[in-house]
């Protein structure tokens, strides 16, 4: 890889993503439609082997469980979520064009008031903060008028009454939390347990850009982790306490210092720089994953959130980054310790017990006084204020009552002297086997688009002026890519048969017959592929291939009816391209 | 199974499906949403295996290209797609209570009107006959308003303008449409190719019903299969040329008349019963995928649509149907024969050339003759009409031109009388290469959620008074159980590394450690796991497990370190339940 190559690695991938069909914006015959991307051939693929991975990772290792819901939510869940309050960018209007601009985006471009300040600011901030620094309509001049908050999710009407207001979910959470009695029943009502969802979301920006890192039709892996919070302890922990969190820290950024903290996951629990066991073990999970779609540990990190930048339901979040060519620290996943505040805001607004019970190691006895007046004696001492004494007395803490007799020897109701001999004081036992709460919630969530992009910058390289796409090979879109040396003598059959085979197998494979074969080999280096057979006239007499490997070009001979076997093992890591056969001397 | 045992299946799966978490409807907490469904664990993975079964099928198998557009769509593309015209169910309200319903709706259920007919009517026909049959609102008995069309579209805004409508997709097919050129591209500029797409689609129904059957967001395949109508032939139709298909024709439809024409795919072609190859073919294919999520060949039928029935854009349809235990014979799949329409009406909205361009097999040479009026000579004749006489002549057709010249010796321009010698009449000679045009399109579209309902009725079953979920092995959502005898004595642990190496096999695996062995069997029949692997004492001394088969209640014993390549024999199909271990007597 040539180190010294000086290009802008976004162009670079977003034409080639054009070109071989990753992906591209939508709908450009109509003019494009900003924030909106479609995915190609190359790119579907590639898109669901991420997301598989997350599957493979949370879902099949750590047993969490996996749901589906609507995109489209009836106004009351956002209602209830804070959503419909709290989901909101600033945004300001120019008098003279009507143009919109996402007004916290215009100060840091052109005051340079960095995103974090530019966060916090109220609409009169804001709106101080543009006349001071004179920022005008950047496409004709023209003066704002006042910023207004902007609802960034979309609005619908669902059905035939023009009441039902809608919305496109902005994250698949709530979809998980508005289902947690039956999701809780499905976990066979035991803490902890999760929930994944791995779905389109929709958030409805002022101004997209940056390609696929700001959309506006996107796919969001929400996780949400349930657990007792009186039993926080994570008991998968052990599996990744001495890994490495790179964290750059509230009280770091606030002094403008980027310099991470590098400690384990042990140490950030026992310094209580990461609150939750779950959340930092998601976290370490999270470092991971990254790292097997390619990006090394060096080029991530994780920054804690400060109050203003958090969103209205969490109380401690970091933000997984990874260092991308243009855009810099860039956030790929975020790691919310979301607490109740979800399942008790759709208990609040729907009425439903969304608590779990918890039964007690021993069930707890406890006593509990009860006043009971008297009216037999009430009667003759208040006469018509009997009745109101009575009520005040039935209303009054039974405790309180009783400590008044011992101490005073009477206890006053409002105006009223009460004597011991008005009430029945009386004791019962009670017996709770258990209590009611509401648990707690780890949200990891990541953006499938963004990982994707991640896994492209990543992969992309350049080798004697050829772009080589080095896709660790369990996401490689294909496979394997298999070529007839020639289109006679029976080569091209031989391969046709050969890609029959493979694609029974299970492997993603693709033939490809046009053109040198030094034009299909750069073909396919572009396109990802991490092993090309080629199929010559030796595999007709003698039947052996040559394998090629993307990376390091080389090439081995091996037999072709243990390819199955060999590219199985090959795929699953258990061997390397040295042992898929003998090397060929170039 | 026990076919004397009659209880309504609908509303046996649907218990089933709430409580084991296959599917429920979303939002009950806050009264429920109709036409929107969750999908729990068991729901997920299954939906997912079937929409992974497409995959097999049309990628893997016959090479269709996958992509991935986004949901919002903007309002130019229904616009020229002919949605924003179409797309629309009539609709009344009451007057008195406000409620609407949809008017064909009605008419079915109160004036048992066929909803042949129902379809086929005007808004005025429809008022007619609500008035006709005395049908009042079913609510309030109220009178109904004048009947009007209503958009099923779900609608919103893009981006902070009020201008920009976007409307939710209610098909997948446009986001392949418009993006035409680039798919054409990505298939190297060759047709015949197929794009299919799978994901979330919505439509606001007047009133869903039926559970998964009508949603207002759900998930669709469609598939989109461009060629030359010149070159129909379809290459792999020697594959299904003898499947059977059984088909109802238009014909005895209007009849009233339910027999099916069973006949091969190729007398189906031979005789125009199916107009395209192709069409054929992917019927063929769909057969095939419903018998493999367990449909047998002679629960289904293809339907062909009525002139009054089809989509705007379809020139011949038929029907995919599934004969359902409460709703009798069901639509799963679309079968449509869309021409040129969809390709067409972009390119005429957009102005983007959607052509594609086919090299003639030798270059067609013309010759084209020009005229050219020759100034210097009708100066002194036609004198200021000179300019006028010589536009006209640019503008004559030159055969006609030549024509005249050769039978009367001039040509009238108008009312001028042209004489040769005012012309130069030249002929050039030019050579076509090819020409350009607009590919045809078949489009198999498959209801993702249908077909996971059906695959539950199929699957449904009672034996011994249980639930059996018999899915095909291929699309069970749980593969394997695993139950320790007792969880105690290293059993517990034994199962746990079992679960452990299977789950690293790539198999989907449940562990279940609580209560009876006979309840876990039962939990899993259930669940429709297929099989189930007991870990007991002969396991720790002998490396021997229990194996259990889901419908057979049989047991095999087998040794413990075969298992991972049995299991994988097993589940692709290449050995059965008989094969996996010695039959334990019972």
């Amino acid at each position: 890889m040539d180190d010294t190559t000086k290009i802008d690695k976004f162009t670079a991938i977003n034409e080639l993503a054009r070109r071989r069909g990753f992906f591209w914006n939508s709908y450009e015959i109509y003019g494009g439609a900003g924030g909106f991307v479609a995915y190609g051939p190359l790119g579907t693929r590639l898109k669901q082997n991420i997301e598989n991975k997350l599957r493979d990772i949370f879902v099949k290792q750590v047993g969490i469980l996996e749901m589906e819901s609507p995109i489209i939510t009836p106004g009351k869940v956002f209602e209830a979520s804070g959503h419909v309050t709290n989901f909101k960018e600033p945004m300001v209007e120019c008098v003279k064009c009507n143009k919109r601009f996402r007004a916290d985006h215009l100060l840091e471009e052109y005051a340079k008031i960095s995103s974090v300040d530019a966060e916090k600011m109220s609409l009169d901030e804001i709106q101080q903060a543009l006349e001071k620094h004179g920022i005008k309509c950047p496409d004709c001049q023209g003066d704002f008028n006042p910023p207004q908050q902007f609802l960034t999710m979309f609005i619908t009407t669902i059905g035939p009454y023009s009441g039902a207001t809608g919305y496109g979910r902005p994250e698949a959470a709530q979809g998980i939390f508005v289902e947690f009695n039956r999701l809780y029943a499905m976990a066979r009502e035991k803490l902890p347990f999760g929930v994944i969802q791995i779905g389109h979301a929709l958030r409805n920006e002022i101004s997209p850009r940056q390609g696929l890192i700001r959309l506006r039709e996107f796919t969001i892996c929400d996780l949400e982790f349930f657990f007792d919070p009186e039993e926080p302890c994570c008991r998968l922990l052990k599996e990744v306490e001495n890994e490495i969190l790179p964290i750059l820290l509230c009280e770091s950024r606030l002094k403008c210092c980027e310099d991470t903290l590098n400690i384990t996951v042990r140490e950030a629990l026992d310094r209580k720089i990461v609150k939750s066991e779950w959340q930092a073990f998601f976290m370490a999970m999270a470092k991971k994953l990254l790292v097997e779609i390619g990006v090394p540990p060096e080029k991530q990190r994780f920054i804690e959130k400060l109050t203003w930048e958090k969103a209205h339901y969490s109380s401690q979040s970091f933000d997984q980054e990874v260092l991308l060519d243009r855009h810099g620290w860039t956030e790929v996943s975020g790691h919310a310790y979301r607490t109740d505040y979800d399942l008790g805001s759709h208990m609040k607004a729907s009425g439903a017990d969304m608590r779990v019970f918890k039964e007690y190691a021993k069930p707890v006895e406890t006593e509990q006084l009860a006043v009971k007046p008297v009216m037999a004696k009430l009667g003759p001492v208040f006469k018509k204020e009997a009745g109101k004494v009575g009520e005040l007395l039935a209303k009054a803490d039974p405790q309180v009552v009783k400590a008044a007799f011992e101490k005073d020897g009477f206890y006053m109701a409002d105006t009223y002297k009460v004597l011991p001999e008005h009430v029945d004081i009386s004791s019962q036992k009670t017996v709770e086997r258990g209590k009611r709460f509401i648990p707690h919630v780890v949200e990891p969530s990541f953006g499938s688009d963004r990982l994707f992009y991640v896994a492209l910058e990543y992969a992309y390289g350049v080798k004697d002026d050829r772009v080589v796409m080095s896709f660790p090979r369990s996401i490689a879109p294909t496979q394997i890519g298999v070529y007839p040396l020639m289109n006679k003598d029976g080569l091209e059959e031989k391969a046709l048969e050969l890609q029959k085979v493979l694609t029974q197998e299970g492997f993603t494979v693709e033939l490809d017959e046009t053109g040198s074969i030094g034009r299909r080999y750069a073909r396919a280096d572009e396109a990802g592929i991490p092993l090309g057979i080629t199929i010559d006239y030796d595999t007709l007499s003698e039947g052996t291939v040559t394998i090629r490997d993307r990376d390091s070009w080389q090439q081995v001979r091996s037999q072709i009816k243990n390819l199955p076997e060999l590219l199985h093992k090959y795929f699953q890591r258990k061997i390397n391209f040295e042992n898929l056969g003998s090397l060929v001397e170039s």
